[in-house]
């Protein structure tokens, strides 16, 4: 398996055609899947935007505050705002914001990003990145699977890392379930993330900095013959940790 | 940046030198990165266990026996005894046995598999991974860093995916801290987990079936020029997923 960074991606801008991005600087060969950090699918579907076109409500205001009392940093309703309009549920509101997005997604802040946006205050997740991932898929020349990632902390471990927001033409994850070990035991671990763990291979080479290499591409890798399905976020039912959160509150004191 | 499984690695056996299966099969360059998984370390290591080891107490009964009401499977004691013996603390009971083991990951069952065991009930992680990553790296031609690995479910993500259980020979995590983003703002990730990213792209080649690939190589990665830490087991300070599991309990209704 190798990992090519596409060279030379320019600043990316609303209205870029990644797919073409993507074919003018690199032969994609049948079996690649190419993997783009959603930053740059973002900034291609327009979603950078301002604080001022958050109006800060009641609500934003009290989180703020409180949020502002906490940390002693000081800290814009609007912000708290975008991420209230980006979310379907808010997880924690203290000591950061956790909440879903509106496609599946738990993330600190919606994943709304202040980093490598020229211009904006904001820069939003794509809107519904699997659909986004589908749309690249379009203009690459083999229908190459595509993933979008995004770097997210994670509960038990410090330091964040890449996961998939949103992909197309593969299963997100492999199932394993009715396999077999080595010994011809029934295997324990039984659904195996292969967007996740595409989009941290990816992320050692795209990195988190200025080294503009956004779009990295997984070459003699390959699914297999496995079973897959796309259910990757988990919703409240499955999720014990999303349970307790709803029952726990930070203590300001 | 490219992955390459050690070819032909046969079924480790205690006592088994990995660092010689290794160099006997690859030959590694100086900037090689070798990631293992933990199942071939715990077996070169000898931590294979019988469940008549681990007698049952009132307290490993009483879970099991909790486990058993809820899921309706047998569930036996001596189980719920070897995880307790492999943890430091129980973050739930049910339902499932979410513990911290005595070296700080947070896993299902303390990591012990019942996947891959040859002769045996069972094969619990390796003590402290991190020591096992510096014994085998001391045997490689270039004391090449190395990373061992399991494979970990997560919350609100489906799927489980590699996560490092132990490293030496680079730090855990890339620090990103003071450095900018392309328009010279200061970045808004800082710690990038490298050694989880590590750990789900050999995965990727790994499996978790009867692949028999536990050993992989990666080639033409470079850590970088960053600052590094090696704290990647949150304590319970700084995870409040853990504070809100605290309080919480499964409803068996
Ligand atoms: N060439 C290029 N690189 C970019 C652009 N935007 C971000 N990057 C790079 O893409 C990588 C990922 O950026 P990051 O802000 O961490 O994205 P995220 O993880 O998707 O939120 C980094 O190497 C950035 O330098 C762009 O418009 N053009
Ligand atoms: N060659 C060889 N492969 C093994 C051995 N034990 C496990 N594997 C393989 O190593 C990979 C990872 O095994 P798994 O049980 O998922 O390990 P874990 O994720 O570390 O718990 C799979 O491809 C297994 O087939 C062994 O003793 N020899
Ligand atoms: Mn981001
Ligand atoms: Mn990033
Ligand atoms: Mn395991
Ligand atoms: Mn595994």
């Amino acid at each position: 398996m190798e990992l090519l960074a596409v060279p030379d991606v320019p600043e990316i801008r609303e209205g870029d055609d990644l797919a073409a991005v993507i074919t003018d600087r690199i032969d994609l060969r049948p079996d690649d899947v190419v993997v783009v950090a959603s930053t740059v699918v973002s900034k291609a579907e327009g979603r950078f935007a301002d604080l001022a076109e958050f109006p800060d409500g009641p609500r934003a205001r009290e989180i703020a505050g409180r949020l502002e009392s906490i940390t002693g940093d000081e800290k814009d309703p609007r912000f708290a705002q975008a991420v209230l309009e980006e979310s379907t549920e808010l997880l924690m509101e203290a000591p950061f914001l956790l909440t879903e997005t509106k496609f599946g997604h738990v993330g600190v802040n919606a994943g709304i990003d202040r980093s490598n946006v020229p211009g904006h205050d904001l820069l939003l997740l794509p809107e519904r990145p699997s659909e986004s991932a589908a749309r690249i898929r379009e203009g690459l020349p083999h229908g190459n699977p595509v993933v979008v990632t995004d770097t997210s902390g994670r509960p038990f471990r410090h330091g964040q890392a890449a996961v998939a927001v949103g992909w197309d033409g593969m299963p997100g994850n492999r199932d394993w379930r009715g396999e077999h070990d080595r010994d011809g035991r029934e295997l324990g671990v039984t659904v195996q993330c292969v967007v996740d763990e595409l989009a941290g291979a990816a992320n050692l080479v795209a990195g988190e900095g200025d080294g503009g290499k956004p779009i990295v591409v997984v070459r003699d890798w390959a699914f297999g013959d496995h079973d897959g399905h796309d259910s990757v976020f988990r919703d409240v039912d499955s999720d014990f940790v999303r349970q307790a959160l709803r029952g726990w509150e930070f203590d300001d004191a």
